[in-house]
């Protein structure tokens, strides 16, 4: 009975992990590859293809053609394709096409970096730690002479070279970037085609949605000519067929141990889920009572309700008992690997149960943690910002509160000096959503409650604090900014006062959960990922950080709502979505943008629109060119489905699909609904 | 905080209800349908939807043309168009179209029942109860009174008449149907297009099958002239149309108290799921031996996925708070009706906590009354069946295990002699499933399983009894069921001595739950009923019983899968699936029968094709009729998701909906790919 479970579930645990991994590509599994599909990639295919990759702003695209033509998602080019778009016209809503090369439109300030090459620095690196330091000390150590490096190595070459840490410390690397800084907009489907169904629809399956647009790159006033770039495949893919997406992704969290994902599953995302739930509430109700109120919290609801979307997909994924099982099982190998090894268990042996005590204590810490803080109101962020920037800027920068230290004091004081506007109505709304909801979790009697109402209602609270405050204005808040200790001294805006009131309880659960669980998880989740590092090596790819990186699989089905998912959808399902929902459901967010109501009868319907593939993306992937075997384009990554989105913490192969618009429903596109033929042609040439 | 909690749970409570019922036609809301609607029912209305509608076997369809044209389910008319597929001619997979009236089919033995009316007896039925009866004897008296009435009335009319029990013995009917004998098939879809999807997409959405069948009803040889029938909607229904469907819904068990259907949640599905699951899996084991083994197990093995898809859909239902916390809250509102009323609080008042303690027994008993049986073994089954045969119909009717009541007798011995072969193979494996789970259920040591394994593992044991046994073989089962006791004793057919040390502890158990269990859920079950018939009388509907209902309710969207559900599908949507899966995908469950392969181009492809609404349907809604409130028809029952399932304990609109064939696809086909114009115009004549 236990050998058949054991069995079971180690061919589970093969499931999930086909095609697990974001490899960088100094280090692609090319073996594991062949193992699995009889095909290896060579260098030259890899080198191809990373030359034809760039990185975007927190995102990926790829230069498609010989003229300098990019391609990424519209999702991607969405602020760029706002940023141009001229007056009376709106590109965003009508999409956008340069009929010639002077009509291209070029983004002031936009840059996309390509990864030349890189130069593993590590052991220069590990020479600066000397003995005796502690594990802090060493970081520190490492990370300067990484710094030190990187700054002799740009002037050297006159590149962008980023210094980059793999495997949690395990390398050191110096990338070095070419970068682009002439880029201009060639073509921009209406957002209403390439975001259709929106919010509703993301991270669902089936989807239908054309997600690209097209910049170009300029050198010296001429579209650039790159040395490589991604010639669409003629052919196109069909289900089984493997491909590969090179990409940005930016951060996972898979070297967390069990008891940090058992915390986060049972503790910390629970309620984190139904405090922003609360919090939709809230805002939902708010938006009821005008329809300015409706369009004010639009943006603000939409946000929370993805995010509740993306985090009850995490939680169900970390609830999954066959991929919790397998984690366990991967760290109790690594945890006999340790304690083979008198050394090594010396150092690492105790982190696990080391991690585990801190995850208890920020369990015990976890409401006054989340809510002794200024949360969601506006106004009393801009408060506490204000009562701490004077202290803060003055003690060195290692004893400052985090977004006080220089790397982010810049940051800080631009959101601190914003000129949005907040609404009284809606920053009352959420004082009082942080206020009640802190009153209930809490309790009445909370040393924090009792300051911040100060007997009165969460709501009449929040109501006179934002009626009597004058921070919602960027004037005030500058010169308060600027007055030093006096001005604030001075002040009797009840916002401040408030404020005052927080800083100190505050400070002292902040300060708790650094010491007593952040630095933990830091110094012990360090040594074990030194300790991963030693058992397996590079047979293992790093954790995600926004570095270029190759993953790989196959278009494929999967079972969800009851049945076996198409690997395709066509153009036939977007107008059947869009005739089966009519214009009017949800605002619209199925209704076709005018050019395509007519479109049905122009474009050849059995075309593949979107496909479904077992790789292993998450965010910044967005924009990934996905290459077939010849290294031929034939698709372009832009979301996962929900099953994905648990990505975070681990790899589940046995659902998680990623999500790409098909070349071919470009293509079709172009010729047939935007009369772009000539960029249609542009990406067939060879 | 109380109150806040109350109001939303009423405010939910009232979406979970919304246009809730199974309404008998004597006793249609029409005040309620008009405050929700608008629009109310006139008698003409429901005469007209009553009168058009028929009851197929387990089923329900429609007249819809003035010569007689018969609509109902392709999966409803299944075994007709098996019954009547010529040799050579697979009308199942090719489909049939009659041309000419001459070549409709008649169908042998098929039988199809009209509601003419129907008279309440309640009166008379009651006053068969004499004082100091106990409730079984009353319960006795009133059954053998309304069988008296409903043979007198069928000898004075010469109609079917039924006897009807509604609200669990609140009312007394006859109801009496017309009887048309001479039923013929017209038109059968290809269940490739009827049945698009396979078992894979049952119980979901959004859905794409054409299932529907056309049969005519003659009379005298000639096609016959119903006084009503549906005409078809030329507009069609559009997403918020309030639509009506009358049938047959089989059974409801909604009555249930919430004692019962927290024992069905917390302890009888989760065993049955994992029972189900279990077999599952050593079918599909058995189908990896050999292609034929495969091919043996294929119709079990989809039956069983259906069973866990439904039932798992009944167990994600009756775990959601909210509806639970509305059966809990309806039950105190009738506790509190009763607990007024010191006779009805005598006669009813400890029913709940009778039924609580029983559930509680019933779970004590849940692992025996499960296992200590010949479940799931085709071969143990006939022989625990001949070795009480005998025996059974010595004893009085009432004495009798209920398989070999009078009522029954006669299924049981035609399953007894059933040619059907069996497989020695498939035999040995359900037989070792059986008793390889009832081990580790029970334990080693329970009498069962020493009894049954006699030493041996679960799959010597049954490979032994299988290959020993020759009650595979229907003519040696006939021997023995003729034999009586003497070929009985003589008998060492292994599978027999198995049957017979099964018997004994097989009875206990069964009497052990018929007497601490079902019984009290009787007895008390219908106080509970006769509680609540006092309280609420015909405001509610009652238990679905196979008798015509109403249920009504607006076409309409849903939440599910992360996005809101397209209310209809399109033409568009069945080739987008076609095209996206692909004809390979599981064993082409969405590969399109050959005229479907070129039919894109040849009908309107924004055409609706199925819709999915919100009303109160079950099984045995099959082929119920969707009329507009002009009467017409718009859309034919099929199929509900499967957040309908749970709608066996309860109705919860805000997720549950039924799924239609839009009547507008039927014509679309019948006059663009079946060359059936035809029957086209005859369903548009007026």
């Amino acid at each position: 009975m236990r050998l058949r479970t054991l069995a079971l579930l180690s061919l589970l645990a093969a499931t999930l992990r086909a095609d697990e991994g974001m490899w960088t590509f100094d280090n692609v599994p090319k073996a594991k590859i062949k193992a699995a599909y009889g095909f290896e990639p060579s260098d030259a295919f890899l080198d191809h293809l990373r030359l034809s990759s760039l990185r975007f702003p927190g995102a990926t695209g790829a230069f498609v053609s010989a003229e300098g033509l990019v391609l990424t998602n519209h999702h991607v080019g969405l602020g760029a394709v706002q940023q141009v778009s001229a007056k009376g016209s709106d590109f965003v809503k009508n999409g956008f096409l340069a009929r010639t090369r002077a009509e291209e439109l070029k983004i002031p300030g936009y840059e996309l970096l390509l990864l030349e090459s890189y130069q593993d620095v590590t052991t220069a690196v590990n020479a600066a730690v000397k003995p005796g330091m502690d594990d802090k000390a060493a970081r520190t150590a490492r990370e300067n002479e990484l710094a030190r490096l990187q700054k002799a190595e740009a002037e050297r070459t006159g590149l962008t070279v980023n210094p980059v840490t793999l495997y949690q410390g395990g390398e050191y690397w110096l990338y070095r970037y070419k970068k682009f800084t002439d880029v201009r907009l060639v073509m921009a489907p209406e957002e209403g085609i390439a975001f259709f169904g929106g919010d509703w629809d993301n991270f669902t399956w089936p989807r239908h949605d054309l997600d690209f647009t097209l910049f170009r790159v300029y050198e010296n006033g001429a579209p650039h000519k790159p040395a490589h770039f991604l010639q669409v495949s003629a052919e196109g893919a069909k289900a089984g067929d493997l491909v590969f997406a090179s990409g940005y992704p930016a951060a996972t969290a898979r070297q967390e141990t069990f008891a940090q994902m058992a915390y986060a599953r049972d503790r910390q995302l629970p309620l984190r889920l139904k405090s922003m739930a609360r919090l939709r509430d809230a805002l939902a109700a708010h938006g009821k009572t005008s329809e300015e109120a409706r369009r004010l919290v639009g943006d603000q609801l939409r946000g929370l309700e993805n995010n509740l979307k993306r985090q009850n997909g995490w939680l169900s994924g970390l609830k999954d008992a066959v991929a919790m099982a397998r984690i366990q099982a991967d760290e109790k190998a690594l945890k006999a690997f340790v304690a083979k090894d008198p050394i090594l268990a010396a150092r690492s042996g105790q982190a696990w149960t080391k991690i585990e005590a801190a995850t208890r204590r920020e369990a015990a810490l976890l409401k006054e943690s989340t809510f002794v803080a200024a949360r969601n109101s506006n106004l009393l962020v801009h408060a506490l910002n204000l009562v701490r920037l004077a202290d803060e800027t003055a003690k060195p920068d290692d004893k400052r509160l985090n977004e006080f230290k220089e790397a982010n004091l810049k940051a800080t004081k631009t959101r601190l000096g914003s000129p949005k506007p907040l609404d009284p109505g809606v920053e009352t709304a959420l004082l009082a959503a942080n206020l009640s909801e802190a009153k209930d979790e809490l309790g009445a009697a909370h040393p924090f409650v009792q300051a911040m109402l100060g007997g009165k209602s969460p709501q009449e609270a929040a109501a006179a604090a934002v009626k009597g405050s004058k921070l919602a204005d960027p004037a005030e808040r500058k010169r308060l900014m600027e007055g030093g200790a006096k001005a604030l001294a001075d002040s009797t805006d009840p916002m401040l006062l408030l404020a005052k009131k927080l800083d100190p309880l505050n400070r002292k659960v902040r300060k708790q959960l650094e010491d007593e669980v952040q630095g933990v998880y830091t110094n012990m989740g360090g040594r074990i990922a030194e300790a991963r590092f030693q058992a397996y090596g590079k047979t293992q790819y790093p954790d995600a950080t926004f570095t270029l990186r190759l993953t790989y699989g196959a278009i494929a089905t999967y079972p969800a709502n009851g049945t076996q998912q198409q690997p395709f959808t066509t153009f036939a399902g977007l107008f059947d979505r869009a005739w089966g929902q009519g214009e009017l459901a949800e605002d619209g967010a199925w209704a076709l943008p005018p050019r395509w109501k007519s479109a049905a009868g122009k474009v050849e319907l059995s075309t593949p629109f979107n496909f479904a593939y077992a790789a292993d993306t998450t965010g910044g992937n967005s924009g990934s060119p996905l290459v077939n075997t010849k290294g031929e384009l034939v698709g372009l990554n832009f979301d996962s489905n929900i099953e994905a989105q648990v990505g975070r913490y681990f790899y589940d192969g046995r659902t998680k699909r990623s999500i790409a618009v098909d070349a071919r429903a470009i293509l079709e596109a172009l010729d047939k609904v935007y009369g772009a033929g000539h960029l249609a042609a542009e990406l067939r040439m060879k």
